[in-house]
């Protein structure tokens, strides 16, 4: 049994009050990554972005807005937790100037500048410890590449391989790497059943007494 | 009885295939709005960009991403309608390019060049004709002036005055003005009985056998 914190959704970071830029992604994973960790047997404290999903009632739940915000509650609650997942996807860019008041149409280019967020993964990555961490990865090109250099440069344990089209879809494909670069699992289907392999997964490979990847 | 044609949610501006401007929207008073109009004897369509909420199964529902796919559904449908309620609130801004791949970061800022999309209402303005058009307006300052001013440059018959802060609540508080600038209906609480309200002023001004604002 492990206290698993799970981030959840996407963030936001607003131009001014009403405009704000973000990513695509509902929360369906969070939620089902969730109910399969109770399911398991484990606690779960999920720090979510503004989702409307429902999140099941036995874990614990944080709500943020920006990146800021998830980084913040992260730090706060990962050093009791056995774990994290972090299948949230946080805007990693941010209008470095906010409006006050909403911006008005000149008919004009608005010409935005946008500097990087916090890396909420590699942060955790730099303060586990003894902690595990599995990601996920989104990448539209050279996807295995690009998802194990993710796994090294956040110091994950895992990481779960991701199609952009998978981001609203009910189904769902995905695969499982380990710091290796070697794929441990894979699986298709709907996002609950998805979701219920990495738990196993993480079960087998990261949870205290089970055979362990770095033992 | 009148065939009323309903904007609802926010649109979608992607950056690239993860990312996207857009606008806090629920589509939760589109919704109440739906419901109200058919409650009212009224039929329905619903163009509405991506929002969770269930739109009644008596309204024709529409369903669309971009600003651009929002006001082409639109020009669709208006001519076929007695009306339309431009509640949605459509990303007003787009990148000017979209990149193919997700953008790689690279520690360094992001210049972003937005170019304004077409405006729904104000287009729906144009092409009216004998149909009745009404404005929601969303301002963070200097509510009623900007609020007349954008019901006659978008020609609206009637203008519903919202607060950033109704966005995502439950409870919200408007005003309904003419054109004239008087405020003719103000109403606070529930979406739904707000949105009644609204349906109710709209029948008694704008449709066929009952007083109008014009006659």
């Amino acid at each position: 049994m492990a206290r698993i914190l799970i981030t959840s959704g996407p963030t936001r970071q607003y131009l001014d009050p009403v405009r704000y830029l973000t990513n695509a992604s509902s929360g369906r994973m969070g939620q089902a990554l969730a109910d399969a960790a109770l399911a398991g047997g484990h606690q779960v404290v999920i720090v979510s972005g503004p989702v409307e999903v429902e999140y099941p009632a036995a874990a614990e739940v944080m709500r943020v807005i920006t990146t800021e915000e998830m980084l913040a509650a992260c730090r706060g609650v990962f050093p009791d937790c056995d774990g994290a997942i972090g299948v949230a996807a946080p805007c990693d860019y941010r209008p470095e100037q906010v409006a006050p008041g909403k911006i008005a149409k000149t008919g004009q280019p608005l010409l935005l500048r946008l500097v990087e967020t916090p890396d909420i993964l590699a942060a955790l990555g730099e303060e586990k410890g003894r902690r595990w961490l599995v990601g996920f990865a989104l990448e539209t090109d050279d996807q295995h590449r690009r998802a194990l250099e993710k796994l090294h440069k956040k110091q994950c344990d895992l990481i779960v391989l991701n199609d952009p089209s998978a981001m609203h879809a009910a189904e769902t494909q995905v695969e499982i790497m380990d710091a290796t670069g070697r794929v441990v699992a894979a699986c298709s289907g709907s996002k609950a059943s998805v979701a219920a392999k990495i738990v196993e997964v993480i079960g087998q490979r990261l949870t205290p007494g089970t055979t362990s990847l770095k033992s």
